[in-house]
């Protein structure tokens, strides 16, 4: 395993596919399918689970239903096992809500012919006084 | 190589080793030792650069002086090859500047009993409108 030379496409290709099942609440919990069952990590405000049955608990959880989004970056490099390291930041607002900036970063792993999520790193109101 | 249990303590050590150094104009430079020579990758406000020689020239670039900096989170995650991932927020005033919020990302990985940084991306006014 190597370089992917197509990691800027894979990058937004994910973020964009991630984040259309993911703010929209018929298909929400379909992003399950991007983690492991046992080796995804998935830290959402600064509260860490692992494994895809416990990453789809956290994501059924959440109380709001639409999710209107703005993506202000992607950046993306390679990984010398051939997967992606991510790092999307932007605005969202949940429902009528206030809109807040967020940062994710996502660790995307090769997996045969395909990818999943092997970490996952979530904060809102990114820009709180300390 | 497994998971190292200690990836909190590594990932709160590190941020704050690192911006002790970085914040500091007489000690900024040094922080070219925590990169590769070849394997390192640097994306800096989208810009993106490969291995210590590269990252010490950008480094030597800033203009600024006195870094006064605020972390309002530091997330970290272990890795399967017994590296950590780590997402950093903050604000930083360079200078005499208006504070900017701040996100990097760094990926550490492991290195016969140390760690170097993989991957770093660095962006600057998160909350910038798109």
């Amino acid at each position: 395993m190597s370089l992917n030379p197509q990691y800027e496409d894979i990058g937004k290709g994910f973020v964009q596919q991630y984040y259309a099942l993911f703010d929209d609440p018929a298909n929400r919990a379909s992003v399950v399918n991007f983690y492991s069952a046992t080796e995804s990590f998935m830290t959402f405000e600064g509260h860490q689970i692992q494994g895809a049955p416990k990453i789809l608990e956290k994501i059924q959880s959440l109380s709001f239903q639409k999710i209107t989004r703005v993506i202000t970056a992607v950046d993306s490099q390679p990984t010398f096992d051939g997967g992606v390291l991510i790092n999307v930041l932007g605005r969202l607002q949940c429902d009528d809500d206030p809109p807040h900036a967020f940062s994710q970063v996502f660790m995307l792993k090769a997996n045969a012919n395909s990818f999943f999520v092997a970490h996952d790193i979530f904060r809102l109101n990114i820009h709180n006084t300390a």
